[in-house]
């Protein structure tokens, strides 16, 4: 483990000020271990820590604890979501962990307001969940295909500080990731999945046009980043062109996350010595 | 791996044939390695196949490939079954896996058939769905603690066969285990939880009187296993003292499935090359 100061003070956004995208190198390693080894190795080391935190968060919502981590990944096509939850999320008892990947709505979950589907995927306490994509993109792929009416967006902003703000007054620590990939290295894994045949099922035609539309996803990512980033849930930009450097940031974003929280064993909320005696009376 | 005969069909309880759970040594290691750590080491060994079968279970579904499976743990308290979704169900992915833990229902739940709350936690296509407990409490703890009348309870047995031959009848391949452990087992892992501060948690007084009612449940449970084996969704009697045998042997069961659904990367349906020109093009 690393003696620095802690990564999510590094990649965590400034609130209130405008960001700047092309401003970040997502070839970079801030904070990281110096090599893909030592990255690795480090990420693997997290496992156990993880797991045993993780274990303790849940133990303690047995006894009335509320606490929760809901950890939400954003990112353009190839940036990582995917990965992320397999190889970061794969630390954890898989018991306690609440994954729901985002589709565009179905007809049923257009019926209502665009953060209705989300409220039902939010962990329970003592959960970690994960969203791989969330309700931002109701301000992503909504604006930059104009699914919906420029005033309704940006009221969505608004809505969306408000509906995070009470999750983490309910309990929830928010830890919103951006995974910052590079149009090259997109073009280079999506190349990857059309070269590689077992790879080829998650390449859809559909890829090359969100492609086209790089530039205004940039903008809207960058609006969305600006006006989302609140003290109570600042957004983090994890340079992801370094797969190892993504998994190794976000296991190192959730351990700091699970080191503040420190969850603890409840003690028992019953007479350990009667209980003993009465089971081992009843073999008598 | 070994060869020999699938466990599978060693661990699968006679169907017709009414079972007497004294029969069965729940110390005893069928088809399994010699040795606890040629166990240990087999069933992490297990891990990269199942991992790699489970996606390509989950690519054929984005193709339209409806199977999935259900594994179904049932077992007395401290049998292992949260430990078999921790150890087991740890080698996937678990983006695909869906996991339910059933406790007594809700008073939403109770108002419905007991099947209700079942289906909405059943897995997606493509899915790995663990039910830790499931409708088979609605003949094992509901005949014990006559929580419903004696006719329904009847009822229910063939009500869940009927389920579970249209779940097989939808692509669901359909993995019940039931975690034998002896009486003198369930005492030494109730009195670890106690003697250990950070287990305590795991311990409830309750466990004391459900443990009073062992005869009862070893009934109810030959009863359940008895009825509602079916060709369709046989039982699979899992020694279960020693626990790097129950892991090794659903790791195992698991993996015998997965090989025989061999399910398959899905061939791409748009023109690769096509795709790949298209990409490059746009880079000019």
């Amino acid at each position: 483990m690393h003696d620095q100061a802690p990564l999510g003070d590094l990649l965590r956004l400034p609130v209130g000020k405008p960001v700047d995208l092309s401003a970040y190198d997502s070839g970079a390693t801030p904070g990281g271990p110096g090599s893909k080894a030592a990255g690795l190795a480090d990420t693997a080391r997290m496992g156990k820590e993880l797991a045993g935190l993780q274990e303790r968060l849940w133990a303690a919502a047995t006894a009335g604890d509320r606490r929760r981590i809901l950890l939400v990944l954003q990112g353009m096509d190839t940036s990582g979501k995917g990965g992320t939850v397999k190889h970061v999320i794969g630390h954890f008892n898989p018991a306690g962990c609440r994954i729901h990947a985002f589709k565009s709505p179905t007809r049923e979950e257009r019926q209502y307001d665009f953060l209705w589907r989300v409220a039902k995927e939010l962990p329970r306490p003592g959960e970690i969940g994960i969203f791989d994509r969330s309700h931002y993109e109701d301000v992503l792929i909504a604006k930059v295909r104009s699914l919906a009416p420029v005033g309704e967006i940006k009221s969505r902003y608004v809505r969306i500080n408000g509906f995070e703000t009470s999750l983490t007054g309910n309990g929830v620590t928010v830890i919103k990731c951006f995974l910052h990939i590079s149009r090259d290295e997109q073009l280079r894994r999506l190349l990857k999945r059309l070269d590689t045949p077992h790879k080829r099922w998650k390449f859809s035609p559909g890829d090359i046009d969100e492609r086209a539309l790089w530039p205004a996803y940039q903008g809207a990512y960058e609006t969305a980043l600006t006006r989302c980033a609140t003290p109570a849930a600042p957004w983090h930009l994890v340079p992801a062109d370094h797969k190892w450097y993504r998994n190794w940031a976000i296991s190192r974003l959730l351990l700091e996350c699970l080191r503040e929280l420190d969850p603890q064993y409840p003690a028992a909320d019953y007479d350990v010595q009667e209980c003993r005696a009465l089971l081992l009376a009843e073999e008598g």
